[in-house]
């Protein structure tokens, strides 16, 4: 039997790339993206695209109001979305989300008996958030080798993430071979209700700067069309 | 200034029994509830009164369908919920929920800047849920300890789970003198729309179990007036 995968999908350069890498893999995946009331909910109609372009077995929209604990520039629109990178922990941190994501998908799993859950994380161009960093990767490991019914009957689910130690560039020149159309895909962190990108903040920027260091044309559809190539 | 700690509020007995413990232990209160597609979501109404009864800071209920997973008799209405218990992991085992509750606290505990999480979970009487292990609970604090950006800056948070080795008779009487109000409470898996119990159900045995050998009378509104005291 084909084993499956839990891909997390968020619309993104970095996410349809995973999927792209699980399929590429041979996982049957199921795509599971999460609504957290982000600004950017034009990624949900990306995540669509994207999963029904490289064909998944299912794709799952899990709502969760947790915008209503505030703290992030990404789910609180009196917190301004910056347009330069500050030093430390940025302000579009969302408390807690990859750990609140892969528990979610580890819940799925559980149920269809999947053997593996894609990650999209990365921890070279996204080193400011704590839970896109390797220690964060191996603890929930850890966790999920003890928190399922799966794993009581020692069958482990594996946690991949097969972007965290590359570039954006090195991403892209992946999943263009994976056959991943980022036309279709949003990183923006504040797009318009069309899902053109801004072009100014932090994801804007390392996505346009990866473009150009892959020498891939960049695809993505910006608001201001002086921006686009 | 007081601590704060986030305390995972069910409505059931242990939940609220938690709950009074983090008060009696001087935090500054906030529940939350997750309302996560259960049956019983006569539960959350139970959760609303025990959490204004105990006095908290702050109440928050999160919306989350994981139920749309199907794998548990606790979402899943075509699954029955058993009246005797059976061996090994029982049905209403909810995939990955404890992993999902402690990581929706966590995100809050880090806005709130709070130092504790609480959680009613059990070793004893529910020891067949993987995610009431003690094992679990470390891998959770160890996943708690490089998640976070309170953690990064070298603040952690701690997952305090008070009951975890204690017998349910002596979670009623610890909860009992910390002022707990039981009658508030709802335990059972198929509880009506009026809040009351089966007195059939696992939770039901166990809980009624517990009242007898703690030697103090069972407040429980049950649908069989048979059963009540």
């Amino acid at each position: 039997m084909t084993p499956k995968a839990v891909v997390l999908l968020s619309g993104g350069l970095d996410s349809a790339t995973a999927l792209a890498i699980a399929q590429g893999a041979g996982y049957a995946c199921y795509a599971l993206s999460v609504d957290y009331g982000q600004r950017h909910s034009a990624e949900l109609l990306a995540a669509e695209r994207v999963a029904r372009h490289l064909g998944v077995c299912e794709h799952r929209v899990v709502h969760l109001d947790i915008g209503q604990f505030g703290g992030s520039a990404l789910t609180d629109s009196r917190i301004p979305v910056p347009e330069a990178q500050a030093e430390g922990i940025p302000v579009t941190y969302v408390p807690a989300r990859n750990t609140v994501m892969l528990s979610l998908a580890l819940g799925w799993a559980e149920v269809l008996d999947a053997e593996a859950i894609f990650i999209g994380i990365n921890a070279v161009d996204y080193s400011g958030y704590p839970d896109c960093r390797p220690a964060f990767l191996m603890a929930f490991q850890a966790l999920a080798n003890v928190a399922t019914k799966r794993a009581v009957e020692g069958r482990t689910i594996t946690i991949e993430a097969p972007l965290l130690y590359l570039s954006k560039a090195e991403i892209i020149r992946v999943g263009e071979r994976a056959g991943v159309d980022y036309a279709q895909t949003i990183s923006c962190y504040q797009a318009d209700a069309a899902g053109r990108a801004c072009g100014r903040c932090d994801a804007c920027r390392f996505r346009a700067a990866g473009f150009l260091e892959a020498g891939i044309p960049d695809p993505t559809h910006y608001a201001d069309a002086s921006l686009s190539e």
